[in-house]
């Protein structure tokens, strides 16, 4: 194991894949290797959310180049929706950062949103910190914004860049100032659409109307297939790392938030899921039913 | 107690808010008193869920007048947007059932979507199995969909209608092909909207390609404010019931995943979620700070 650990802080790929195998498959000692991972505060985690269509993916490969221009390292988590329900088909014309699969400074991972058990799945946790202690100047943990994961995951990253198109309409705005309570920075992407300006100064209006603790949410104009705004998009990401920068407050309350589904998981693999569903089935159309004494006895 | 509960079963309204309050306030006896209900299949509850705008609440409202002129009873579950993101200003314009809040056939009442501890709140399980116990033909349980509450309702509900309204955009069309998935009924609102019969051809043609196990979801035209199209919507809502009457399998998923929400509660309450953070920021800034190991030792 301490083979695995040292070669993983090296930064050794073949290290940082089978780790995150290990992870993923909860492989005997991979709970050893998590508590043995020292505190390495370098990797900046970043969020990348919003609808499908928006162009995640190529802003994505559009900031990976970036990086490497900068000459750092970057990973990638591309987060899957899952059971229990099939988003697969949104999916369909998602670009997979295809560019970039065969650079030594890109790791680039696809996992699923949700464990077995519901929710978004612990193992993106565990997997990022494995991410961070390979070294990495930045990951980016992609997802598409369709139920909960665009919520969810601004629990786990440092800053979380909401991705969207300009569009018309009054509703769509309501749903947009929805995400400015997620989005520390906000992309228009496509921003060489019609009546671009006009949607860019509404959301501006809206994130100067909510700034606070010293930080008006910034509304970047991208067009990542050109890769436009791609570097404006990356000062944002440096402005907002020195405005985030040692706020204890916030830092521990992302690691209790983290802590607390890590525990939740670990206390709910015991429940036996097919023998509580067993027990329902039997029970369920008699004149005495009651879930909630089923409950009692697995709690 | 067993005053309280007869009180309840006979349908008293006084007896029901009293019951309400002791759940939500977890006083003591409350888990007799839910321990202690009959099983009873009469209430149909119903999920409502879309959009901000689209005009959930409206429509909610025409539905509770098509009830009532059947002569039957009716309750409202209002579930607000609450922690850890607060989409409050969202609310601004709904509106709130009010001419029925003084109807004893009618009983409304809000609710915080999630609890202190995340998810969507065990509470509304809990004050859905009171209401039905109180003898309500139908239940109907009203989210705004944005963030996760929209996927979670699916988990209670027997029924869910994603309510819509007419718009342009080939990737709005992509965004409601993901609600879908969770729709039993789409209701098209404010369909006298321009341009509503084409979207509604192409949700129909959606619907039609998705079709399983002998149901295709129907897709409603309504304008709730002059309650066109609710007699229709009531309609499809009774067909739903005789499609799902029976299927013993649906039933038992759906107590499953409420008993496993219902126990994921119980065990993480014991979990002191500020010695947690406590621990951590006494923690976080040591040389040998692990994340791991505070964790195991609250699993």
């Amino acid at each position: 194991m301490s083979v695995l650990l040292d070669r993983l802080l090296s930064g050794d790929v073949r290290a940082l894949a089978r780790s995150i195998s290990l992870v993923e498959n909860e492989a005997p000692g991979y709970e050893q290797l998590l508590e043995s991972l020292p505190a390495r505060a370098g990797t900046r985690v970043v969020g990348i959310t919003g609808p499908p269509g928006a162009g995640k993916s190529t802003l994505v490969n559009a900031l990976i180049s970036a990086i490497l221009r900068r000459g750092q390292r970057v990973a990638v988590i591309a987060v899957d929706p899952s059971s229990p329900f099939n988003f697969g088909a949104l999916l369909g014309d998602r670009i997979r950062m295809a560019n970039h699969f065969s650079d030594p400074d890109v790791y680039i991972r696809s996992m699923a949103s949700r464990g077995a058990l519901g929710g978004l799945s612990p193992k993106i946790l565990e997997v990022a910190d494995i991410i961070k202690a390979a070294g990495y100047d930045y990951l980016f943990i992609e997802t598409v914004g369709v139920g909960q994961s665009e919520v969810e995951i601004a629990g786990i990253a440092d800053t979380t860049v909401v991705v969207v198109v300009p569009e018309a309409g009054d509703e769509i705005q309501t749903m947009k100032a929805g995400l400015m309570e997620i989005a520390a920075i906000f992309a228009v992407n496509k921003a060489d659409r019609p009546k671009a300006d006009e949607f860019v100064r509404n959301l501006r209006l809206l994130a100067h109307s909510r700034a606070t603790a010293g930080w008006e949410t910034p509304v970047i104009k991208t067009v990542a297939l050109r890769d436009e705004g791609v570097e404006a998009l990356m000062q944002a990401l440096d402005a907002h790392r020195d405005h985030i920068h040692d706020n204890a407050d916030r830092k521990s309350l992302l690691l209790a938030e983290k802590a607390w589904q890590l525990i939740q998981y670990k206390r709910m693999r015991e429940v036996d899921r097919q023998a509580l569903l067993a027990e329902i089935r039997a029970q369920m159309d008699g004149p005495g039913f009651n879930l909630y004494r089923i409950v009692r006895r697995y709690s």
